[in-house]
């Protein structure tokens, strides 16, 4: 990236060497206004830190960010971490300008993602703070939103239930396809579709299938396929059951 | 549809009024080598039946399966279901050439539909009865697939897994986000790059979350968080344990 001069440039430092870290530092670099002047700083070492920076981006694991917030020193940078499940006051010991800065994505280093796309959440420790943190995640995407610390942990159990279990499900598909001669492609126009569908409908109300129906004799038919992996078998009935009493919750 | 008097046409009745009947005759419409003469009948008045078609396609509920093709005349056709989880036999006692023709995929009378990318399953009482529904499916879709009643079954329980349960986490993700002045729609990048991922990594290998690394603190920080829904505590418990018991089936 060139060096760019104008005044306007906001000087970021990001501190971490992992997947968000790494994703931020692409993103600002691609960022078309060449407003932000990003860098990579060693967490462990601090080499690369630039003491005027405006903003210092703690990107590393959640229980690094404490020690890592400790030995930073940026006299005038608003500190900020970008974790999900993280209050902002951990920061509070540290500097008077605190954030968050919260892309709420899964990120890995083979993919090219489309920054544009991502929402951010943004914490302040005051109105000033929270402003600066918006204009950068304006710098990158779209979409950012203010969010406070319960908020963003509401966000984070539910992109666990929306994304993680729903890989997990995914690979126990897997699982039970391998077994039988059949491949995870196969299901894969299944799946686009039962996504696509939420843009017409709230998942309530595309629910589908034999616990949707009260279709009671197909769940035991595939209660007595899953009899070789009780671990399967318990998180059908279960799973087939909230269903049911999501169900009832919403149209008792 | 114009009448189309080629003789290669296969003339089909498909008996049924609901969301399968309904997409597989636009299905059949839309073909463009227009080699399909399909047509809706009734399934309790048998209205619209030609008794001189070539393949009828039972597409009710399962229930009903048997007691519509009791009552069906076709001296010459091959009588096929679309159910995912009945097996053929089911058919035997109706007609001397019986099939499966099972398209995977969620259907909503709301939606269009890219037939060409459905995977069609199927299943024939002989060579030839499979030859000529594989015929037919590929006259819709790019993709099929002989199958017999237990890889549809294994299917059908994977579709439930893959589809219905991950609706269900979306729904419990829905929820949890309108609680706390957090929206669906949120998510929705997070949901897409989940399963953009897969194209890339089995679903196995793009596990993440705090489950999959361990983080026992951020697990017990969400279930706090859910001490007041003691099902979706449960739930959330429950999945965390299968996602580390796959895992260690996997890397032991």
């Amino acid at each position: 990236m060139t060096k760019n001069n104008n005044p306007k440039t906001t000087i970021v430092d990001i501190i971490g060497s992992g997947r968000v870290a790494n994703h931020l530092l692409r993103a600002f670099n691609q960022n078309p206004q060449k407003n932000v002047d990003a860098n990579l700083v060693n967490p462990r070492t601090l080499l690369g830190a630039r003491p005027f920076a405006q903003i210092a981006l703690i990107a590393v694991s959640d229980n690094a960010i404490e020690q890592v917030a400790a030995k930073l020193n940026y006299p005038n940078a608003i500190i900020a971490h970008t974790s999900g499940s993280t209050p902002i006051d951990i920061l509070k010991p540290f500097a008077p300008q605190t954030g968050v800065f919260y892309p709420l994505q899964t990120f890995s280093l083979e993919r090219k993602l489309e920054y544009s796309k991502i929402p951010f959440f943004i914490e302040g420790s005051s109105k000033q703070t929270a402003d600066s943190l918006a204009a950068l995640a304006a710098s990158i995407s779209n979409q950012y939103h203010i969010a406070d610390s319960q908020q963003r942990k509401a966000l984070h159990v539910a992109a666990v239930f929306a994304c993680n279990f729903t890989n997990h499900l995914w690979a126990i598909a897997d699982t039970i396809l391998n077994e039988n001669g059949l491949t995870f492609e196969m299901i894969r126009p299944l799946l686009e579709e039962t996504l696509n569908k939420t843009n017409i409908l709230s998942p309530l109300q595309a629910q589908t299938g034999p616990a949707a129906r009260g279709d009671s004799k197909t769940i035991e038919a595939h209660r007595q396929f899953l009899a070789s992996a009780p671990d399967l078998q318990n998180l059908y009935s279960l799973l087939s059951s909230s269903i049911q009493n999501l169900q009832n919750k919403n149209h008792p």
